[in-house]
């Protein structure tokens, strides 16, 4: 349910392309106002369509264009009731941190605090049931109000989503081979040279192996018993495997999932297709609006889904999953996809948002 | 050793991409001598660089362009001591039979009997030890000089050349994972629309997987005792699981694959390098002229072998391998490739003639 | 303004690619109402889902998905207001014929009619004022209210629209030099190779170079003295020389332009920049649903504009202009873009069908 | 005629990608022995196998990986014959400056000089002619035989080797309207983004369409009499006017050019072609080792040149023209292809060197 009045909210790294996303999805949002936008010092001070190199197909938003750029300090966020960071890996640890400390709510799409033990790693369609360690991260912080919340890297989104519609359905899985074909925009601007892709594959992406690895681990198994954190390690029965490709495709990432449930008693592929098809999440059913009206498209033609021609599906915020048959070592196989620059990252961050507020997490 | 003189080949359908691969290998060729070329009954009776769309780098060589194309009918071809097929499916089951019957020896790119149990599916940097097979085909058909063996597929080729390194020093695999990543050179030509694969990657290619799956069983672990033939089914302790994708690239077939050994005893990665940079073939040793210097090039950049950067290494006669590295579910996972218009398909087949030379199976 | 009631339309050829763009446009619009579907004799008799091969971005409209798909023959199309025409070529002649004897109106993207001295050839931002020469060839036919309008083809059309309004400004034109850069789209489907294109340029569209230099002429100057058709000869002072390459781009034709003015008096870049910026035509006065708010978009950037960045602009129905410039040889130059299967294609003919409603041509 | 010994030379900027391609030309060379490599203060001192990152399909020569990395400064570079200079623009003008003036000979592919009226501006395939200039530089320095000769850029050297043909055979040309869709690789490396290349065209490069006009002005018309030096400005009656474009190619810059004779008597289509397939260099008869068989290789299918296709005739050191046809406002258009790496940038130093010593000025 929209708030009564809209919730101020602030933008780190508002003129990087994760940045122009976050505007770009929160300018028109019923539930949020954009109150103040953040980027380096050197970009401080200045009108934002001054000092920033606008990559989006749309303009830059009226209410946008001539907003005066702050520092990335908690001064001009303090009215913010949420803050997303969109800021790199390089400067978003001690800033991110610094929000916090000073009981701001922050949903970061950066990878610094993934890995914290006391942090959702939260996909929307996936595991909003983790807001409730934010409870824990500010007794042990010493907060109130304030907490980190990030989302996932955007393969690991791709094949999360299905895991988790068949996890739902059939219990644990024990084994999961993913291999991804990954979208230049992966990369952010300038990104991938073209002479290392026109014609070619790179069969290589740095940490991100280890990324979804880790990653679907957490998401999936993480949870320690009363809400007290996540366990990284160990404990969680959830192998997977990744190997990870870079193709000459614009926007959209692909991967080829095999999967091993834990039981014995495995459903047939059409009880697969059918968790897929009938996969439902606490973000459609609370009516967050950027929710889509299915989390999964199941297709069923023989060659689908395919980056282009399916990335835009509910304007990118679900994923497609197709090709669901027998696998020769485990017990299923499938394709998914996902629109990496809008489930994948800025997306993710604003439904997750909505989330909070509509579990009463602000 | 090269033969005495040069042998009279013929090529069935030489006016098409894979025939016109196998002038482009046979023209210069130090053992054979092209004798006759097949093609429809459209073509024949006419100049060879007529009624061909030769689409090939190096011009039409001399010594063909003025040869009389003739019908694909046993007479033209009598003289010939191999015939190389590279038939369309639709007509190659009838016209390699019949040839065949005439005793004449066809080396086959075609599909059509690659099943056969008494045909050999040879890759030559595999199995040429599968030639003692072509005896029992012989007998089994009364015949004296005439068989048929088939090469195998390119996505096949691509990857058993490595499993076979494997095995050679590791012994029998139990269970091998791959996704492709393939070429649009694979479909043939026209093959591909652009609007099908420019900006996009299509998660599937009909009857690929299948093939990978019991090609490589087939090669692996399908000889009968005594060289008896080979069985399809399922003694082969061997089970393949195969993805596979086209990309827009022009040339190169890639591989993700993991692998589990069937023995206890695991190499480590190390070991596992070594057999790969090592593996020396038959191909080799008896020096065909076809054979590369490496039958496998161990790439360690991380984010090698790349289709552009590596397909043209050792003329497109070898597989590369790089990413050689633990996988969580299986033992070891790597990437491979190899240049699917030549190794992936005349090459083999030629490198095929060349051992049947060397070991007297002419 | 809109018809009282929707105008009963029909569709020929409507399982094809241009058939498929017509759907997309009529279905939804506020003129038009879908009544009949040729396509044929292989399809007629059946649902348009079961016999098509669908392949737009949005699903088939449930108007449109049960239709029984017609023959290609007037009886079915008696009831339409205006019948559409995405045929091919080699059928498009004979059909037309048949549909205008039978007093049909008929709106056409095929080329059979384009040369036709009775039959304008109309780009709706361009010249509207043709449609008088439809009662010339009404009278000279001894027809009362059947006619045929085409569409120009799609690279003339990039070009026309920016000519004119040069020509609405600063009088006739003298010498117009272009050069293309089209998108794969404008070949259909399945069209271009990926292995031409990829990694590619061809510099050869067969026949392009020749019709965006006729058409160019028959549009801008070829309008006989009381609207008595067109003379394609050298009456037009305007000469045209055009020089077509394919690219790899899905869609977007882009066209390099250098004009020579007929008068002395030449304008100063300045000028010739508010002449498009400020091109307003008879489809945007008189309300046209499909005419875009801005015929001719004018780019600053330097860099602009771009194929894959502004194909999409007004939904593909405007032109956009930049890079407007001196020539060291005539008198200005610039570049243009033109989404080529919309306002290059079905968006055209659509256009042209609302500005006949709007001037009471039906 | 060889030299009796081979020459010593050096290469500045030796780890960039133009000093990696003057490594592979001049490691083989039958002229020349690479005796010193000179790069930023950074590399210096190490072998140079260890700071470059190399980018070309062989390996790096043995002759060279473990050369030591030279700062660009004179001392190193003292018993070099010939300098050849891949240094960025930004360092190039001083460092050059300084070893002519230290009386060392510098074959540059940077712009700095290119304007320089004592400088030749050297097409090897086109205007050799211009070494008598260097007399000129060294007489007004007061050098004994240090001198700078640029070679042109890449886009210029396309258009301007066939504009040589038909001025050798037809006289001065007046005007010239070039066209040009330009690989990636001409923009060096990472150079273009991906997401700015791939499904798109740019109609625009910072510079270049300035470059192709001066340039060939200079290079086909400039010299001033006795050798004296180039004029750059009025009296050169050719007027030249470009029109750039990048597009997603890898390598191999297409040009559409349209030529006007001075002349009033204007030759026929079948005479332009054959001045073209005629056209014979001094490079080619002093027998110069880079030279191609044929400078121009004259196409006759319809559709040819093609990048892909027809960048590697001749190892890249000849110029593709094709579509040779009237034109309606000129006299004559054609289509023309060169590899941008090779003859567009170090073969060309190359070859200007091999002439240096086949004509006597070293």
């Amino acid at each position: 349910m929209a708030p009564q009045q809209p919730i101020n909210v602030g933008i780190l790294g508002a003129t990087g392309t994760v940045g122009q996303r976050f505007i770009e999805l929160l300018a028109p949002h019923p539930y949020f106002k954009i109150h103040a936008l953040g980027a380096s010092h050197r970009s401080a001070g200045k009108e934002y369509a001054q000092v920033t190199k606008w990559k989006l197909a749309i303009p830059i938003p009226e209410s946008v264009r001539k907003m005066i750029v702050q520092p990335c300090e908690v001064g001009p966020f303090k009215e913010c009731g949420i803050v997303f960071s969109g800021l790199d890996q390089d400067v978003a640890g001690d800033i991110e941190a610094a929000f916090r400390a000073a009981e701001l709510v922050v949903f970061s799409n950066a990878k610094n605090y993934r890995r914290d033990p006391m942090v959702p790693l939260m996909v929307p369609l996936v595991n909003p049931e983790h807001f409730a360690v934010v409870r824990y991260q500010q007794s042990q912080l010493g907060l109130k109000k304030g907490y980190i919340l990030c989302n996932a890297n955007c393969s690991t989104t791709a094949i999360v989503v299905p895991l988790k519609a068949l996890e739902v359905k059939f219990g644990p899985l024990k084994r999961v081979m993913a291999t991804t074909l990954q979208a230049i925009s992966g990369a952010g601007y300038p990104g991938v040279s073209s002479l290392d892709i026109l014609d070619n594959v790179v069969p290589y992406i740095g940490g991100e192996e280890e990324k979804i690895e880790w990653e679907t681990s957490k998401i999936l198994g993480g949870l320690l018993p009363n809400d007290t954190g996540f366990d990284l390690h160990a404990k969680n029965p959830l192998k997977v495997s990744a190997a990870c490709n870079r193709v000459p495709v614009i926007d959209g990432h692909l991967a080829c999932v095999s999967v091993e449930f834990a039981a014995e008693n495995k459903p047939s592929i059409d009880e697969v297709r059918a968790a897929f098809a009938g996969y439902t999440t606490e973000a459609q059913t609370l009516g967050c609006p950027s929710a889509p009206p299915q989390a999964i498209v199941l297709h069923d033609a023989p060659d689908r889904p395919q980056p282009r021609l399916d990335r835009d599906l509910h304007a990118g915020a679900c994923v497609s999953v197709g090709r669901v048959r027998e696998c020769n070592l485990f017990d299923v196989k499938f394709v998914c996809l996902l629109d990496n620059v809008r489930l994948g990252a800025a997306t993710s961050s604003v439904m997750n948002a909505e989330l909070a507020v509509e579990k009463g997490f602000l």
